[in-house]
């Protein structure tokens, strides 16, 4: 094993769920000699502190982001842009950031017209995650057996991309890599809008009146409680997301909006015989989860 | 502790999950002298022998229910009217005969009018489950922990709600008591509606070209594996619980469509503070679903 570490510093812009399981993972692995926090809460910094599980806490970006070599930015997607504004005066060149957004092409939008010449931008996502959010969230096993996914536009320097991949491996995860548009896609169908529908319905519940809320919470282990898990997610996270992903959410909302008509006109009409076959299609794609090991 | 069993003869009709985790826990508390069950396919009949869960089976309902004390039906909801017209010339005055269907008010109007006076049927609802279906799915802590439903019609015996209600404090349930259409509209929201969302998404994504369907499956740790779980749930049970409980699925269905119309429209107008808003007030119904130990 190299006793040198991979990096002299890394700073951590974002280190709740996502950000400080990383912030975890680097200090066990012991990638990095310093690893410095920033976020942008004083409330958060100060939780950070206490948990201890950075070197120190900056009060700004750019204190965070001054002498790093690596840049891991954790923050609501819509926020990538001002906080690639705010670190460009202060990187240094070769410096690498990369970032851990659920919504990539508009990422990549936003912060590379920011970043100055010399410094390399590794869009990545991993593929996991809890509905518990902040400092406290964060675990280091929280990668390992998922995903990460990279999306380096075209010209993203090889070396960097390795980089980048190197630590993911060492979180545990494995490391796929494909275009922005096509990532925004996938996950719109995987994740975005399985979490709208999980919003949506916890919504429709909150508005029904209290006698029958109640009811709906006590008998909640019939299949709705899975949606209050889903939908206890970070609502600032995942307004972001919506917001940023809009043209690959819309699309797929309206493939599952037609066929939810479809389903809702074979239960007007009694046809027993097209909802037990679609019910059926949907066993085999359960299956296939199960044997891709992500079950 | 009582020595002799409280029930000399239960018959169950139907014994997969549901029926087969019961027979389990009929075992276990030693609430029958004898336990017979039907199943009406003869696979499913050969499995349960092999099993061993009950005394005997039996090849027709008639044989199955003759001399029972107790006859418990889990059938897919659509079936009930047909058991019940089977055994009906074949039920001992005096039997108690329940189910444990997850739609209420259509069952009762297709089993009273098939029973013979002198039998009392206590219509009943383990709000409990796997996505597993079969004998070989069921287990004797199914119910630990969880509520159960009875919907007697007015006028039933009284005694014969106690005995039932007791069969399911013994498998470790909570027991209450309301209407039949009251529980056909709760459980529309908390089980039918977030099931059919699940059968539609995992559709809508069935149908989608096989590439995405790949990366769909490898990257469901997103969101998406939730819904392929609930989705893997019994085709033929689920058809007639939209089918049967129409009027609550399609009311609260509607409601739901606003809904997310409302929400997809807030995506397209880039209205952030009402997507935000709306995210916010589930998570408290989340904490609700916590302290209610449902989750």
């Amino acid at each position: 094993m190299n006793k040198k570490p991979d990096f002299g510093r890394i700073a951590l812009i974002g280190a709740g769920l996502i950000g400080g399981s990383l912030a975890r993972v680097i200090r066990r692995e012991k990638l990095a000699q310093t690893v410095i926090a920033y976020s942008r809460h004083p409330a958060t910094r100060q939780r950070i502190r206490e948990l201890g599980f950075v070197d120190s806490v900056a009060e700004d970006i750019p204190t965070a982001v001054a002498n790093a070599d690596l840049v891991i930015v954790s923050v609501p997607v819509g926020a990538s842009g001002a906080v690639a504004q705010a670190m460009a005066a202060h990187l240094m060149p070769g410096t690498i950031v990369t970032d851990t957004g659920s919504v990539k092409q508009a990422v990549i939008d936003a912060v590379i017209p920011n970043l100055p010449n010399g410094v390399h931008f590794v869009p990545g996502h991993p593929i996991a995650g809890t509905e518990n959010t902040g400092p406290d969230a964060g675990f280091d096993t929280l990668f390992e057996g998922r995903w990460c996914i990279l999306t380096p536009p075209e010209g993203t320097s090889e070396n960097a991309i390795a980089t980048v991949t190197n630590i993911w491996k060492r979180a545990g995860s494995r490391v796929d890599r494909m275009s922005a548009a096509h990532h925004d896609m996938v996950l719109a169908i995987t994740s975005h809008i399985p979490h709208l529908l999980a919003f949506n319905i916890v919504g429709t519940v909150a508005e029904l009146e209290d006698q029958i809320k109640l009811e709906v919470v006590k008998y909640s282990a019939g299949g709705f409680r899975d949606f209050t898990r889903i939908a206890a997610s970070d609502p600032e996270m995942w307004r972001d997301i919506f917001i940023e992903n809009k043209d690959a959410v819309l699309e797929m909302l309206g493939r599952f909006s037609e066929d939810l008509a479809a389903l809702q006109r074979a239960i007007r009409w009694d046809d027993a015989d097209g909802l037990e076959a679609k019910f059926s299609q949907t066993r085999d794609l359960r299956q296939r989860v199960i044997e891709a090991k992500q079950a």
